[in-house]
């Protein structure tokens, strides 16, 4: 097994076979941000490596891109790049090769504990589009709203629903939530009134990044529409029940919504989750041509959620799923989404929409877990929760299972703080 | 009266009354991208006026805003620098000012024939948001879908529907439209098919450019709201009618809309709708009090729309509508869409949905004014329409009546290509 001279726990998320990028700052001193990869407890700052003139892979860049404030950059530079400096950041730490390992003064400066910089968000997000592609999830809401016999909807089977985000309200891990204000409509109330949300909620997803964009007018085909994925983040889509369900008639969720989007600050490359490429859900009338492949396009990929109220000690685990439980694969939302012409850039987030399992613990969200309010949450603090209150810090963790090893996501991590009024 | 040395047709949209902004490129010579104003048939490059220290108001900023490939430098100076800028161009083109009027060497550099450019976008948008402020064209489409009794959802009255538009698929005007492939389901269909949309529609609307943003979590106070503003443009929110209907439920529209979108090349100043400015629709109920505001808020801007197809030596005018007739302000679509804590950004864009007058000739979209296909357009060239067909150029043009002087914004228009299958 491939094995690092830093020190890494088996149950790390960072380990010389994960590697993913991010955009750091450190916490002293007062620097720029940088991008650097996760290994076991540490940065790897790649603009440090960079200047000592190790990174050659990316050498030929016409900027000096590790000292960029998002991936972007690197992102364009395309599949080839992406492959050759993974490669040699992978072999710069490796056990058995002497450059870096060997090197103290260049280890110091370019090895930064994690506790010592601050994660900022690690890609300029363009545009921001959220699908609707867990079946468990649909049927559930479905069920609770519009009951069992029309859970899903005519379309649900045939296409990946989705619909276009917000962008500007996308928000590192460790950024507090603050309460959103709007307006509901109690079905018991005569008119709508204004104020803070009750039903705070929130929703485990899985974003891919583009890395690789295409023109508009020019639909990716399904064959081709792995290769624009650069990799994948763990997105908490926070939500507001009682705005969504008096505002979304009939253009969908807005307000709802756009209020902030976390997103984990570790972009874990496709190439990393390689190994825990598995077959997706059977699909069920067969889709159209343009959405139709064979072979695994899903990946297996543990999902946890875990919630901390101001009075617990521990964070208390609320939900466990799997990735491979999406219906609609990554590829086939590329493909759906860019089959009018629509073009997407390099930064662009596809969220997945909220992840359920068919079990009642691999639930994504409150209003599944809960079954909208009839179920509360008990929680070993002895509170109990139908939504997210204030002081509630809500953590989504997210890992693959290797032999000895984890590929992981860290954490998409926010704490509700009270509303403005 | 203002007038400037620059001969100005009175049918003119760009007196030096209006003096919008846009970004062009020299047809020859192929230089790089930069900032201008219209005036009559020139447009006046601010760029070789800063070369020439001819703009104070703008000296102080960082970087050379006029030639940056877009507006939103300039934009970002805030308020006080637009007011300062408007007015020093202003009097830079006044026919009582010897200063560019008596310099022929710099006015044969700084004015450029308008048929020698190529219009780009002038903002980079980073997101895009859509109402649905027009109370006739929302009435009118629920008449078709759901009957006269249930025409306006419940919500419509209380706020101004809105969603998340693709910021990535936004051209300027001339941009060739290519009909977009997708799904649909007619009634009578057993299973849905893909293939070329057969139910292409334009949508007549006004886009509203934010200026000044606000802060994630810090919504913007209605008596605030317009001062975020920068100015307006044209838009046509293309849209494949037949997409939509079968994908948009539960979520909203997706594909139907995000294959391109397309705007005006010139941004009026929200100082050059001043003289306009007058009240907009009674709101009954009245709103919130966050969406409350007295006085007027809306603008006289008469809008058209014109079709040619490649049959006709002409354009022919299919619809007359005006700004006036939205329901929502401006002012009320940024105070309810911040009011959840949602951050604009300076270049973000605000589309106002389409735009339908009381009147049979002013509905803002083929869906309306072939009453979902029931009542064809009959054109001059003894063609009929219910959708847009291959080599249709639709165009949309707006502006206000001054006394002897238009205000206008130029057009936006679009030809549309076969479909790539």
């Amino acid at each position: 097994m491939l094995r690092s001279f830093i020190e890494v726990a088996p149950d790390s998320h960072f380990p010389i076979q994960n590697l993913p990028y991010g955009v750091f700052r450190p916490r002293t001193g007062g620097g720029q941000p940088k991008i650097g990869v996760a290994i076991g407890n540490y940065v790897l700052d790649l603009a440090v490596l960079e200047e000592a003139g190790y990174l050659k892979s990316t050498e030929a860049a016409p900027i000096r891109i590790w000292s960029e404030p998002s991936l972007n950059a690197f992102m364009a530079l395309g599949r080839t790049v992406w492959k050759a400096a993974r490669e040699e950041i992978q072999s710069l730490l490796a056990n058995d090769n002497p450059k870096l390992r060997d090197n103290a003064e260049l280890r110091a400066r370019a090895l930064v504990p994690r506790t010592d910089v601050d994660m900022l968000l690690p890609v300029e997000i363009g545009d921001y589009t959220d699908f609707y592609a867990s079946r468990d999830h649909a049927a559930n809401v479905g069920t609770m709203f519009r009951g069992k016999d029309n859970a899903l909807m005519p379309n649900w089977l045939h296409l990946p629903v989705g619909y276009h985000g917000r962008a500007s309200s996308i928000v590192v891990s460790g950024t507090d939530i603050r309460r959103p204000l709007g307006q509901r409509k109690p079905p018991e109330a005569a008119a709508p009134m204004f104020g803070p949300s009750r039903e705070l909620d929130f929703e485990l997803e899985v974003g891919c990044l583009i890395g690789k964009g295409n023109e508009l007018g020019c639909p990716v085909p399904i064959t081709h529409a792995e290769e624009h994925i650069f990799g994948l983040v763990l997105v908490n889509d926070w939500s507001a029940r009682d705005i969504q369900s008096w505002e979304y008639q009939p253009l969908g969720p807005f307000l709802a919504k756009n209020f902030a989007t976390s997103i984990s600050p570790w972009v874990v490359p496709l190439a990393a989750l390689e190994p825990f490429r598995i077959s997706g859900e059977i699909q069920e009338p067969q889709p159209l041509p343009y959405l139709r492949h064979n072979g695994p396009h899903s990946f297996d990929i543990q999902l946890e959620v875990y919630l901390k109220s101001e009075s617990m000690q521990q964070p208390e685990r609320i939900s466990a799923g799997n990735f491979r439980h999406l219906y609609w694969s990554m590829a086939q939302q590329i493909a759906h989404h860019t089959s009018s012409g629509c073009n997407l850039r390099v930064g662009d987030m596809l969220g997945s929409g909220t992840i359920s399992g068919p079990r009642k613990e691999s639930r994504g969200c409150m209003l599944e877990l809960t079954w909208r309010g009839t179920e509360p949450l008990r929680l070993g603090s002895r509170e109990q929760r139908v939504w997210l209150e204030d002081g509630d810090q809500l953590t989504l963790s997210g890992w693959c299972q290797g032999d000895g090893y984890r590929v992981g996501f860290g954490e998409a991590t926010g704490r509700i703080l009270p509303s403005s009024l």
